[in-house]
């Protein structure tokens, strides 16, 4: 399984249904990766590799990892499934579908049982997904959480350099640049 | 696991996520009883006993199984995990939720994506469900296939029956009786 | 009628509301050939045709037909309509519509009321249409049994296949070959 | 076939999918009855009695029905099939679902295919059915159609009534009274 | 206002809120045409035009039409206030909407209280409309009743000779075809 | 027509389509009276009594209102039509139906095309209809500004409240107190 | 912060909560203009510039602002909070979004708790936006109330002109001008 | 603030937007306190006092909280706030509305902008909600980790021994029972 960094272990997995899903799940790479912090990408599907998921979230805890990263689409049973194999907080990406709109995906994500949670982020929602499990990670990591709070700094700084821009000129003019 | 019978080995395993689903599930046991099918009754919970799930669903074909209903609600993983691991027909029932009214049940159902079929009934559908698995046992047995087409037959003749009642009375007089 | 081998009588028919339907349901009659299941493909409306689909479904099982998949779209009457005049299992396909997505067409076929089931599979799942059929097919059918384990294998080898290739590179040099 | 006077026969078929559908469905009926117009109700199920369902709507045109009514809830069909038998304006009421509140019903009814109209009027909205089946008959009718304006000032004066009565007391006494 | 023939008073309103909604709203008029059938096509806001809302709809009746047809998108309050301000029967249209697809006119036109009827087609089903508005004036008129019936053949035939085309070829080389 | 107080002509009208609306609409009138603002209520039926609609939104910026709030459920086409015949500030309360929950009052509210807007308030949101209402009077009056100013915080201090009396307490027993 | 005239400062706030919403959003600001109401545009996040968010919304009253229009999408959060961080009128404009085309965000925004309303516009009804915060200001300034009407007056005009043109040429020459 | 025990500092904070939401917000606490995880219960309203969220939500990590798990309804600002004025995980729970059955603030805390996750769970999801927290706690406290594993084994034993039980008995006597 792929590490970004030869160095240590992953310690979150971002999986996904298909291939298909990854230019969504890449943005919870990115941001993992912008934040330092270890992750693995990899493709497990609930429906056509029910062992390899049964291995996955089983093995996940022992492997290192310590959050699931998982995003699927439609009737979208990965996260929840993951979350029933394995005890680490698992964080559910509902895909975008070309029928539903990502609606099915949404319910079939949020609308756990009681007894097994999945942390739901918006629909395509992966960059938060990233996000999220660096908030998780943070909880007892201060570096990590460090990072999440300058990420959290310079979004609010390009907002301002936006809104600054923006009282710079008039609306029109400042809708040709864009 | 229960078989209602003691003589042949469940053809039906009619399954569901929680022991709440069982007054809408019993349905589906009844309906086969009615037919003459051996079925068995269990609790799986997707989330909650993922292992045996796994366990029930990989080796239901094993144990002569020819056709699995499972009803869920909420995520409803059940019916489509079971697909997973079972090459069987797998009927799913979406179970009506406090929430959504089972909206949420039916698209976790029914949004499978290819390769995985769950043969979809509606919310709280069990008695259709239990139907449908005799109609696919009918597909080999002709002996369940004219148990069905005499149930079809019967439930043709009772609406008749109830025209017949509606056209001798005013239809307030009918609405007192009912 | 078309039948897609001359050597043998059709199992399952394949029928859809409109020629429209085709460019989806076709996904049913590919896989169909892929098990070397007789099938044919036809038109019959439930609307415009309905004399044609009452003679289509209350012949099909004489005919040898052993399972109908019937796709339509927005008020999606024909599954039902099938259901209502044959007692073989009835697959029924909800169409994608360009309005309301496919949920019209989703809860026209799934919400039938007690005593006629429709088997449904996701918004233009004919794809799974094809499988469930053979699933059912192959209740009876050891060969056509066999045809979907092996399919089922070959689709998990497949994800399999992608889980290595995307462990052997970085995701983003992935996507650059998808 | 129960017809409400002796004397001439029925003008509008008010059919329904169930005799659970009556409650409901009564509405069309004492509409028509208060405005003098002929009717029948009975029970006709798309999906029980597809036989009947055929006779009904082919003959209906023949037997002297100008206008049927066809209520139906969940994968409502009945009311799209009576259009697709016969040519007569078909008006359809869909009706109120425990599960989907309706939303499935109207769905059904409304989203006919290009070809084959049906009325559709809101969700157990019979009474409407009603009012409309006399606004059609009413066309050629004009004895009718003084009567649907008659009904028409009626529900105006009593909602002017109202507005009178609010106006001599405070709204807080007004609701006491209700 | 215009009328499609010089020779005697329109009998159908085509109305709409909005000349935008022309290009779907034409499939009422065509058809009309096609039935020989007099009609009028024009536009009425109910909210940027309220006053020849109230106009028009009031001395429809008086001006000879027999039928109104209006369509309208989102808020689509036009065909429910056409109906009341006149006795007529009044058809609406759910205009296909950007945002919410239909829904939200499909609801505002469909979901009329008690004692206001408006017969209610698909989502932008102008056409269905048309054929609607036909079968009502087809009830007192031998003639139209009879343009019905035989646009219906047609369309059956028109149905039938494609399942013909599809039964000679294969499904895939229908498909190149169209 | 209902004045609350004999002294002064009323700003605000309080309209609904029906009177079994009041229970939901007389929070708008508690408020109101709560802020001193003169307040009149009553019954315009757009379906009903579309000329009383006409004439009550025509003359209403004449007879010295300010603002008009308008409750309707369902086909909710009272807000949207006062907005069309008067230019004053029409704020919309969706009625929450037995069917669809008020999801089609809403939408039937809030989708107004450019040019004519209906200030839209939650389903059943009548009191913050009436704050609304305040506010838009507010904007030059400072005494009811003052009052919306004291309103808010009371509400603030009422929930500070809570929040002690929960401090003092385990929820559980605070929950008993309940 | 950007005023579009020197010479007064801006009554009305136009804010949202990203650039990416400007193209909406400036339908807002040009009818404002149109109406020589003078305002500012801005982007204010409730989620990214939280801090922001509370200052702009506290400050607004005494800055002179009279209103203050938000638009925003998804999970909507920032007329709401605007709406809880000053007692003038929010107006809101659900941002129509990619997934969900802006259900989530007119519900996000409409559905306010008692106490707080947001006077909600139509899923991208920026415009709508712009004219009632004019009707707002209208309340109490006669020469912007004159510029509403006016401004009705043409929208009126407009909508008549069409249906001369229409009236004037069949409406098949005229779909060809548009 | 209450603290259910005064030894240790909280390390979850459970806030709702409302007393009200406390009977289904109570379920988090119990899972906590189950888990022996310090934790407070309090209200903090996102719109009646947001002066008290911002400064609970931006004090809450300097104060030792781990995780914010915050509870509300409707337009459901409360979790997306908290999560802008605090860089620590927050879990979002989606309180039942009485309207739209809680899809409204399901959508409303899901559907965050990239930047602001939350971590949403099911509509009155509230014990998920604590089971949540005490695994992202988990991830760097061992005794915690094992407290939830002991709960998931336990939650799972109960599962299998209603199994053992329904095996036991025909599926009629165990309803009885229940």
């Amino acid at each position: 399984m792929y590490k970004h960094m030869k160095s240590s272990p992953p310690l979150v997995g971002v999986i996904m249904g298909s291939d298909s899903d990854l230019p969504v799940m890449q943005e919870a790479a990115k941001i993992l990766e912008e934040f330092g912090i270890e992750y693995e990408v990899t493709v497990v599907s609930a429906h056509r590799t029910p062992k390899r998921l049964v291995e996955y979230a089983s093995q996940a805890e022992k492997r290192g990892l310590k959050v699931i990263i998982a995003g699927a689409g439609g009737a979208a049973h990965l996260p929840g499934m993951a979350a029933a194999h394995s005890a680490l907080p698992v964080i559910g990406v509902p895909i975008l579908t070309k029928t539903l709109k990502g609606i099915d995906s949404l319910l079939s994500i949020a609308q756990m049982p009681p007894g097994v949670p999945v942390a739901t982020v918006a629909i395509n929602g992966a960059k938060n997904a990233g996000i999220l499990a660096a908030q998780i990670i943070g909880v007892s990591d201060e570096h990590v959480r460090a990072k999440v709070q300058t990420y959290r700094q310079s979004m609010e700084r390009e907002v301002l350099a936006r809104v600054k821009k923006l009282a710079a000129k008039r609306y029109k003019e400042y809708l040709k640049d864009v």
